[in-house]
């Protein structure tokens, strides 16, 4: 029997007492100096720098991943590496499992179902050839755009549910942007994120695990923290991935609502403020990584 | 100078005489025997059927490749088989260029802006590094996701621009499940698709060249051909993508309204419906595909 992913989580995050959420948005330009001088120095420049952002994710995960319960790879800043960048991002999974820390994999990807269901296989599941399955990325959980409706969604949801994996569907993202589209007023007097989350909780509602958590979960930005009493009334079993806090302006602080359901309700990402650490507080990369990792923890601890 | 897309596109359309984009979802269980054939021998099984899978593409361009304008490959169905897949669907990109086919790069990438700016670089751009440039995957052009919003689209239009490439932006799309949120009901008594036609059309006003075409353009489905002539309306100088012929049900007779502003205004796209069309038709794959292709660039000539 496959174990559920909410239930997985809520014990990862117990066993780990945090519930911080590593972001690894590998910028070429911004690797950790012992990365970039371990690339191979002969070989095409793709290939190099394929590696170096391999040995920086896994120097982030063994400075700042201890007090983390998960890490969060997002795949357009390895994509861009082409073939090299996913033999960078596979070797960052590996590394993280064998850390013991759950793989959220940031793609927000979105198709119609005969699609969803190929990236399903890239993500969480394996693709049947006649030469014998090969499997995807391995992720624990991954984003997923809802805005191409509910049968986009399901061969997302039931790949994942088949793989003991979870999802988080985008409700209320953190970018200015979001006024756009996500807030725009619908016929029935309420933003369209409401839409959305109402879409989550509908779908998750029979996916609740023990721990009391759906593997159907929602992406609600906390830059926008007035929201996310309401996005809990409206989906009250759903994990929340929570972007926005340290470089794009949240707070941590202002997230308390999402751990109603638990500590494992809500989970606080960060990315940069932890990675360039050192920019802010000096000293080596990987020692302020570990402190700055470490004080996001304890100050989401403390709330949830 | 770097080119207008939609003035590249125009002429690329009158120099072929086809409006025919070649969807490529190659699916391993389902490739042309003599690619799969062609697989080496040895090796990691991701390895041989990423070789095969470039084989299959290259032997579906050289049959339908004539007939088209364009390919558009799904970019979940090559990331399915990771480092292997990219590579494959790099050979792929190139072998269509060396064919004189533009490359449109179906993946429906939406993200917030720093990341939006690194899918651009992955699919358009190149991504700077400090021991050199890394360039992208080189499309003409890509799908784009417009749930973030305006400032989550902005960075891939620019890299576009610059880059002489459109951006297909999704609006209204040819699976069922478009009922739940790309036609909710606005509360200015339209459904939200209206309101994603507009961003298009204003993102895109300043952008029209010499052709009357811009570089922002929208997908289309046509398995609503009611809809086209109202997207017309709000979307005067859009090239419309337009999935949803042959296999997912629209009919190429009914998506006239598309080509409004000329033969390059609208795209007819097929995948399956050629790739597998000796399914139907009998014979061998390669010339089975060929006669469907010449079929459907024939019926979308009459129209425009």
């Amino acid at each position: 029997v496959t174990a559920h992913f909410g239930d997985r989580l809520a014990a990862a995050v117990e066993r780990r007492s945090s519930q911080l959420v590593l972001g690894l948005d590998p910028d070429p330009s911004r690797l950790w100096p012992q990365a970039l001088a371990s690339a191979p120095e002969a070989g095409p420049v793709i290939g190099r720098i394929g590696a170096a952002v391999a040995a920086h994710c896994a120097a982030v995960i063994d400075a700042a991943g201890p007090a983390c319960v998960a890490i969060k790879p997002q795949l357009a800043c390895f994509e861009r590496l082409g073939a090299p960048g996913w033999a960078a991002l596979q070797r960052t999974v590996e590394h993280a499992r064998a850390a013991g820390l759950l793989v959220l994999a940031d793609g927000k990807r979105g198709d119609v179902p005969v699609t969803a269901k190929a990236y399903a296989q890239a993500l969480v599941g394996s693709t049947p050839t006649p030469l014998g399955d090969v499997p995807g990325l391995g992720a624990d959980a991954f984003t997923a755009n809802p805005l191409l409706g509910r049968d986009a969604l399901e061969p997302l949801l039931e790949a994942a549910a088949a793989a003991g994996a979870g999802t988080f569907v985008l409700v209320r993202t953190s970018n200015p942007g979001a006024i756009d589209v996500e807030d725009a007023e619908l016929a029935a007097g309420r933003p369209l994120w409401e839409r959305l989350a109402e879409l989550v909780a509908e779908l998750g509602a029979e996916r609740v695990g023990e721990s009391g958590l759906s593997d159907v979960g929602a992406v609600t930005g906390a830059t926008e923290p007035r929201h996310l009493a309401r996005m809990r009334e409206l989906m009250p079993h759903a994990v929340f991935l929570l972007p926005g806090i340290g470089a794009q302006g949240g707070r941590v602080e202002d997230v308390a609502p999402a751990f109603a359901p638990g500590r494992a309700g809500g989970l606080v990402t960060s990315s940069r403020s932890i990675v360039h650490a050192a920019e802010q507080r000096g000293g080596e990369p990987g020692e302020a990584a570990r402190a700055e990792a470490e004080r996001l923890r304890d100050a989401a601890w403390a709330l949830g």
